[in-house]
């Protein structure tokens, strides 16, 4: 018997919250402008109505320029979007030299709405708080209706830190005091890759160990609050894809033992391989920090896609090796998952893989329903693969992401 | 054959660096009253002799009744401390109701100290730079010397997230593209146990995987820069306490098989067991956020030390039960790392496992040469009881640490 075989351990039971209603693309990114228009504004004690218009311009042109459109992201849920803004969109900001006065919920820029004041919005303090409380209530909602007690689960996220965790808060309303939580923070996009690899390796391990029971279920829950990052003091580059493109996501699926659902259990991804490698001298091409009012994110973006462009195709020919697959004469049967961090970056992949336009269907589907949920983009893409009937049992899926480091991240799957 | 044993995973290789000249405990005291009185007097406005010299008494008393004093530190590690203060000391504050200049370095409170303003310091975004920059530099000296490539480094600190982080910056430095880097963060005093078993399931995993080679090492960092975190505009007892006894705590350790250790090898620390749990109920007892200026630490004192009276003896009993010890009949021949939170809590969780004096000496004596270094605490404990001859080869050792959760965490080493 090959006990490596034997032992194989497969992710399922993928089951993601919607963290909020929808925002269709064309309306937040005219909701943006006018944000970002008023920031700005405030921020430089303007209010003149001619003044306004010329920074509404200048913003206006930064999104048309930089920003995602409605034919590569669709909608994107976003927990501390606007509310109710139906009022809003043809409104004007400014009349007779004063800011008018608009009846829109919008937290973490109350101030600038309601007393056009405050530009940088809700601090650090303040937005980790909401995130706290958001959290909670959505982590009850990915495990309603389950009962069963996991033997770990690995909190991922990049966007704030409670200790304890909402997912401590969950162990201890279940009463599952030994259920062992472990954090997989601050890795950005690559996050997913960490924690399977912490998954696969907690689950592995006990099969082996004199002090532990054999784990029979591992949980890897994501929870991304970007929208908390949101910044509209800035119309940057950088800042207009993020504020275009980046999304919400909450996501949890289960690492089980194979031979735990070899009869009649539910289909799987069994891990075949993973594997990660950092690109040499890329460390200051982009950078995330913990900062306030909103974490930093900054990217040398012509250095990142160079980065990527020389290394990413052969860190994929070796990840497939490893098992046994010729990357070039196998590539056209196999299932791609690419990280969903922008269209544009899943074609540039795409073109680099020599990849046929229906092989980034998965990837660009999520991007489009959802935006860039960081971490928890790539098990989105998972979660529908698995769920696909046009992927039959069988097929090897890979799982391809980058992250600051710049590092790579690559994950061979086969559908069970 | 006995697989587990044969395959057991060994703590060895301690080493750690000091992160800046230790500040004796006694004039930490007199200078943070200073500092403190200070803050306080320009956040509200006051330079008038006499109202600073009340503002001082209060802030004495406080740290008079709340304060870590000499006997139980002697002296901390502070990154972020004052420079040459030999001429502070003595001084007064105030003269002619004007704020004196002090020739003193300072860089967290520059403005406090040579403008007399902005007692709120840097901002967490300045705070996480420094920090960034001085682990980098504190990292290196960590590794000098150390040419072997480790299969993975775990990187281990709850007071700033940057990514890419500063191991990453070692491994691009040294070449170790493919080492995999993976963070342990945000968990507190807890979290040596976190990495530990982190490092054991990556390693152990290693001997039963396909996709990998056996990993032969793996080193576990710890980067944790408390001194980054003061906020010297509050005088309440938690903060006291924050200021009076936590410090910096840089140390490095490595886990290896068993079998990679036993022909002449050095001696290590073999992980016998590992178990923690969540005590119920104890969710809002004690915070760590992300926060701006500084992380915020909120404990509620009383509702913390009745519960881990009321579940920390039990939680030995099992644990040491698991690998068959009988604690009360065998306690007096286990040696006990204590996490080293405040004497208080030592003392009084030797009381609470009923623990003669000198069974705290290891616990109390790192509290003693270093202060609260929160996670980097316990494997400073680890590293002393590995060299020292008063501890011989077959010796059960327990770890036993905690925090937020409240989660319970505790090791069954044995010395090799």
């Amino acid at each position: 018997m090959d006990v490596y075989s034997s032992n194989a351990i497969v992710l399922t039971d993928f089951f993601s919250v919607q963290s909020s209603k929808p925002l269709p693309q064309d309306d937040s990114l005219k909701l943006l402008t006018l944000g970002v228009t008023k920031a700005i504004a405030v921020k430089s004690g303007i209010s003149s109505e001619i003044e306004v218009h010329k920074i509404f311009k200048k913003v206006n042109s930064a999104f048309k320029l930089f920003g995602a459109t409605s034919k590569t992201i669709k909608h994107r849920c976003m927990v501390f979007g606007p509310g109710d803004y139906s009022d809003i969109l043809a409104a004007k900001l400014v009349e007779n030299d004063h800011f008018v006065n608009f009846d829109l919920s919008f937290p973490l820029y109350d101030d600038l709405i309601h007393r056009h004041s405050n530009p940088d919005g809700a601090d650090l303090n303040k937005r980790i708080l909401m995130i706290y409380k958001k959290t909670i209530e959505l982590v009850e909602s990915l495990y309603k209706g389950i009962t069963i007690q996991p033997d770990d689960i690995i909190h991922v996220t990049s966007t704030g830190y409670i200790d304890p965790n909402p997912i401590d808060a969950l162990a201890n309303n279940r009463k599952w005091y030994d259920t062992i939580i472990s954090n997989c923070y601050h890795r950005g996009c690559n996050a997913s890759l960490q924690a399977i690899r912490m998954g696969h390796d907690f689950l592995k391990s006990s099969m082996y160990n004199k002090f532990e029971k054999n784990k029979s279920r591992i949980d890897i829950v994501h929870t991304e609050v970007n929208s908390a990052h949101m910044n509209i003091c800035k119309y940057n580059p950088m800042n207009i894809i993020f504020l275009s493109e980046f999304s919400d996501g909450f996501i949890r699926y289960s690492l089980l033992p194979q031979s735990s659902i070899i009869n009649n259990g539910p289909s799987g991804l069994k891990i075949l391989s993973l594997s990660q490698q950092l690109i040499p001298d890329t460390i200051n091409c982009s950078k995330v920090s913990t900062a306030s009012p909103s974490f930093l994110l900054e990217v040398d973006t012509l250095a990142y896609i160079y980065s990527i462009k020389k290394y990413f195709k052969k860190f994929v020919v070796n990840l497939c090796h490893k098992v046994g697959i010729d990357y070039d004469k196998e590539k056209g049967k196999l299932v791609f998952a690419i990280q969903p961090s922008g269209a544009e970056y899943i074609n540039k992949i795409g073109k680099l893989l020599h990849l046929a336009d229906e092989q980034l269907y998965f990837s660009k589907n999520v991007m489009y329903e959802y935006g860039d949920m960081t971490s928890a983009g790539l098990p989105y893409i998972y979660r529908d693969i698995l769920a696909s009937d046009d992927v039959p049992t069988g097929t090897k899926v890979l799982g391809l992401g980058y992250a600051q480091g710049i590092i790579l991240g690559g994950i061979v799957f086969e559908k069970v």
